[in-house]
């Protein structure tokens, strides 16, 4: 069975919104506190300097689906894996649940690239095999994340999601 | 040929990060604030208040595919169109150009929801037949997005993204 | 000699900006959860529910000094005491330190308000004595802040503060 | 009579918090994005590029005193004037209007600093003529912002701010 990360957070009131919910936006830079914990937690940063300069992570793409509402003070976890490891890229996906309620499921798509000590555009590189070796151990086997719209309006009257 | 609808934004400070470029958490910011301008445009408003209480649409899914990277005072454009228009929610899509640079391409899905005067949870319903007509004007053909995470490293060896 | 309270946070990626440092309004947004962590450490919350309505917080004034900069990563203590305790309204100071380095003297003053049951606008009031009793053991007798501008760009040299 | 200048924002939803109004804390980006829409008015940066490197400005204090309250999808200005001018720093001022409703006084003290191309922290250096010159015709004799908490309570009784 694969590893898997969870890290805890609290709504805070600059996060929700006047429809009294945390608003949809605040899931991903969770996303990205979480993956930058993560990170820490293999003893890896997301900004990992060597000899030859930064190896950084640009965003090639986020996404979110919304399952529940979370509310201000409310405490949930998020749960960190692997969706997909490539041989450039890694795709996180996080699980956003208040205790067993389901809150959101998102991914984050990353690309493993240098920044050479010259300057000069970020490239892309392969993801050096330390690095790939620990993100391996939390790739799981889960389906690929969904939308499917009118499934979650049923799904919202029954969890008054938002 | 689908109407459509642009807007301009600039990319503030508080919008770039240590990487120098505007976080990809603020497009989802950006895609809403064109959101709620396009419904103004239509004459409509994200909270739409009526006789039985208010109209109002959360979001059921987000996402954005990242092409090129926007910096501290870069004028860029927001291009809303409608990628479906369902029973009960809508899907946008967002399209963010710097002049002819692709800078990223974004969608969210929105559920028609009503909320009652006498409080309770937001219940799903359909789209009513006024609004329908107008976002249907806006409704685009263009194939669904899809991230291709190993395509997107290449792309972004090309255009510097982030 | 007062009580006071601490957390600690880490500078998130989203909070920095193109200097390369943590923007100066995320201080503000890190003073009011440090501020919700206190009520909570006391048993309070900012929106506090008894039979009469809600008791809540509303801001009158905010303001920080900036004296060093905080960097992606960098972990941070926020130091917060009660600068003055008024008939309906409480200033609290929030002193941030990165260990033994000053990062940034803030405060925001609160009035105590009032949102009725039947609806309508909040209206102040005399902050209920068990609040005033819990709060007033964290009046500090430290001198009002004040900003010297010339004086900080003397320190800013020394600190290399932003 | 001192020159000003005013822009116009609109509340955005994501600026809106669980008590229906704008957050304290988004004033301070909008005083910042009022703030460079004002340099480049003037033909300025707050990021100035010349031979020797950077001439930007670091800030040493903000602070905003609240008036009234501000909900999603109002129309509100800003009006920006220049309170001090020293050797070394700025002083911007801030009002914020909904029309004739006041809305916020804050300000924003900026120290003009060098960054040198070849790295380093940012030093400070008195402002140069051709931009001290150009912020000179803001000045405007205004009396210094002063915070009366008790005196807020009663003002926001009247208008229903937070």
């Amino acid at each position: 069975m694969a590893a898997h990360y969870t890290t805890t957070r609290r709504v805070e009131f600059r996060d929700t919104d006047t429809a009294g919910i945390m608003h949809f936006s605040a899931y991903f830079t969770y996303m990205e506190q979480a993956e930058h914990e993560f990170l820490r937690h293999l003893g890896l940063s997301v900004h990992l300097r060597d000899e030859q300069g930064v190896i950084s992570w640009p965003r090639a793409s986020a996404k979110c689906d919304y399952l529940g509402a979370a509310r201000f003070e409310d405490v949930f976890q998020i749960h960190v894996s692997v969706a997909r490891l490539g041989e450039k890229s890694v795709t996180y996906r996080f699980r956003f649940t208040r205790d067993d309620t389901q809150l959101a499921l998102g991914s984050i798509t990353a690309v493993c690239c240098r920044l050479d000590l010259g300057g000069g555009p970020p490239r892309s590189i392969s993801i050096p095999p330390a690095i790939a070796e620990k993100l391996a151990e939390y790739v799981t086997a889960e389906p690929e994340l969904a939308a499917e719209p009118e499934r979650t309006a049923e799904s919202m009257d029954e969890n008054g999601t938002s």
